[in-house]
């Protein structure tokens, strides 16, 4: 499957300030860039940064006044949709180091304050089983509202509120999952069928020795899903990160099924 | 039915501290007090203060150095079990003022964020129905333990552990509870069968006019508490509150029907 | 002095609700109403509530759809601005049950956390001379901004940020007096010197049998003070509470004197 | 300088539990592991995993019942003390990706919120300036105190407590630092001066493109301590992180100069 995405942000910047853009789908064995540019409006020269876990990369740039920024990109993704439910466990003991930030609670995925919760409604699962089982109890669970969190709402305001948007619902999954002792780290995406259209936000779950993308908002299947960042929370995988601050006049994120 | 109460404490302050205590059993018409008397070992005289809503007295005091305090009452409790199933709601709107708080989100029950938890698995419900549909969850959601929580745990932090003691399921259905509309309100009380022996706290619902105590960590019947203090939350009911700071040396609560 | 008020507020209800006013000038010995009209565009009956300490009235409603209601009030105040410095500190122990509640933490001020700060930076001070010094540092302290603080902003956020609206400055000033031994409650009030022109909040703190107001954003003399609603912090003085949602249309709020 | 370490831990667990262990001293440039070994009772095997950073080796072991590990290090020190101020700054946008998670909020250390009043109390002030004033500010703004702070404690808790353990000293210069742009990570650590004697945190700064370590308690000078292990906060540095639950039966600490 092919993704034709279109971005563009313009942004006001009272001040020059430094401004990290991670907007770029990442290159990796089941997501092929076929074409790509990203185009900024700066004067200022720009720099690349490579992404959490070497995954993608980011952008440093510089910003006074208005500012424009434009993401083009065709990816191919390549990636067969896998049954979570058979795979087995690994127990934490015999994970690799890089994975050990994976099973530990973070800002919005407070995965200790769950454990209580998992042990209890999931008793008797763990791995593949646990897994399915957690991408099925936050879909179901778990109302999609735009309005419904803010920037600073974490995962235990969500399994209080019930709603919340893409980013909740990946904040939901990973704290259950860390809780359920599965490697759980947060992803944004491209995906087609996000409704209203813009960044996406989904869970990669480690299983028998590998990531395992999971959308518990089911907007998009694991076959066109285009990775863009990957991290701990929304923390690493913000699409801009703002080292002052700016005023948003336009944005428009756009991804077709080509 | 009567409750023979014993409750002794030794602390030590530092330097001269106040101190609010709310030990005593409250005088109310379905509890009724047949003896009572608290000593202080303090030079410094003991002043009584009104409780909240005008329930039970609060007594201020001064320590310095050892402090002890004894308390020993005997109260005749004179209170039906009644269903809250049948009974109906009332809408906020009809509510006198001095309930208002009791519907409001509070320290350690922040209720508006439970509003889509209750609006979701308790659709259709209202008033006793929903009452008592609330303190089931409670009671079978959690399991009691005392090292699952401390004095800042909140609401949300039980709803996701599903373990912690008295006040921590009181919490929890006071919040539910007003995120159903439902006035609610935490009480200290005395009851016999809390095991470990202690303080017990539980919750009141105001339901068809009038308050009914419900304890869904299920130790103690309605007819057998004696409410000391209400309030808030655990903020308002502590059975002592230091303005300074004090070291717990000996403290036994000793609740027996007589 | 005589202040003439404007209210106007367009809300839409999706649905049916239960909603609570706070918007009407309190009659208090310091501040006559000389003339006052509310009128509510709806259906349902209005009825009234008392308000927290017995202060002020509540409006209960019932809105859906369009809902409009229109405020005016002319408000003469008579009150001598007071020199906090000579006042004397009262010890916790003498103080009424009724303050009590003014005197612990709660949800926006969690005043048990700022003992510290309290103790380290105003050694040696209490009572009136601590209460303005508190006022002058929060004064000094915090910058005012619009966008820095949401509804969930507590007085640890603000301390940290250094800036806020009205609401936050009332939340810190009231936070630091508790945690230095001052009663201390939120209240919500109208005065003409506020901008841009919007409901306003301040603090009042009790030193030597009387509540004495405070307004650390400076906008706002003691003697052009008029107010709404007391109470622990902006849970309780909140000029509206909707028991459901709402969405605002249109708000205005102008206060003259006249 | 010579550190002679010995760490003793006796714990007890209910159940067969992964455990992971982060008390090796790191064999880093600056810092040779003269001797070592780390000793466990245990039937399972043990696995070395990297630690953050590339720095150091956790630990992954399995504990059932009583379970005790002795850990024994000479490790020889060669680090000059460098005067922080000054150091360059270096702005954001030219910083590599491995260092961006520095900059960022974290769970104990959310840096956003600090950024009002670095701005504020630090104004004009970059890079090393900055950073030495900060180490300063947070030295003789807190009291070193044990029990001020628990597990939970953010650098929030911490900047209105004024009071701490290590871990949260150095929560809070990371938190500032960060809100400054200036990169900064959480070390866990050995030092002969902590007292009482037990294992120590500190924090490292970013400056002129390498780490400096900085103890905002002066309990240890840059030449006498031997990293354990980096990260975000206290979550990822943590000497010990139990997969389930156990109890504390015996720990020591001792750390001598040779």
């Amino acid at each position: 499957m092919r993704l034709g995405i279109e971005v563009d942000l313009v942004y006001w910047f009272e001040r020059a300030t430094d401004v990290l853009l991670q907007i770029e789908a990442a290159a990796m064995v089941d997501q092929r860039i076929v074409a790509e540019t990203l185009t900024i409006w700066s004067d200022d020269p720009i720099r690349a940064a490579i992404g959490e876990d070497g995954i993608g990369q980011r952008c440093w740039t510089r910003a006074d006044g208005q500012w424009r920024a434009e993401y083009r990109g065709t990816i191919a993704i390549d990636r067969a949709t896998i049954d979570l439910l058979p795979l087995a466990a690994t127990p934490p003991r015999d994970l690799d180091g890089h994975l050990v930030p994976y099973l530990l609670p973070s800002r919005y995925c407070p995965a200790d304050r769950f454990e209580g919760f998992v042990r209890r409604e999931f008793a008797g699962l763990e791995g593949g089983a646990l897994a399915a089982a957690l991408v099925d109890w936050v879909a179901t669970s778990l109302t999609y509202a735009g309005n419904a969190s803010t920037g600073e709402t974490t995962a235990l305001d969500t399994f209080a509120s019930r709603s919340g948007v893409c980013r909740d619902y990946a904040h939901l999954l990973v704290s259950l999952a860390r809780a359920g002792n599965i490697p759980a780290r947060c992803v944004s995406a491209y995906a087609p069928g996000v409704d209203p259209p813009d960044f996406h936000a989904v869970a990669e779950l480690w299983l028998e020795g590998s990531w395992h993308l999971a959308d518990a908002t089911r907007m998009a299947g694991c076959g066109d899903i285009a990775r863009v960042a990957v991290g701990r929370d929304a923390t690493d995988i913000a699409f801009m990160t703002v080292f002052g601050s700016a005023q948003l006049m336009e944005q428009s994120v756009r991804v077709r099924t080509l």
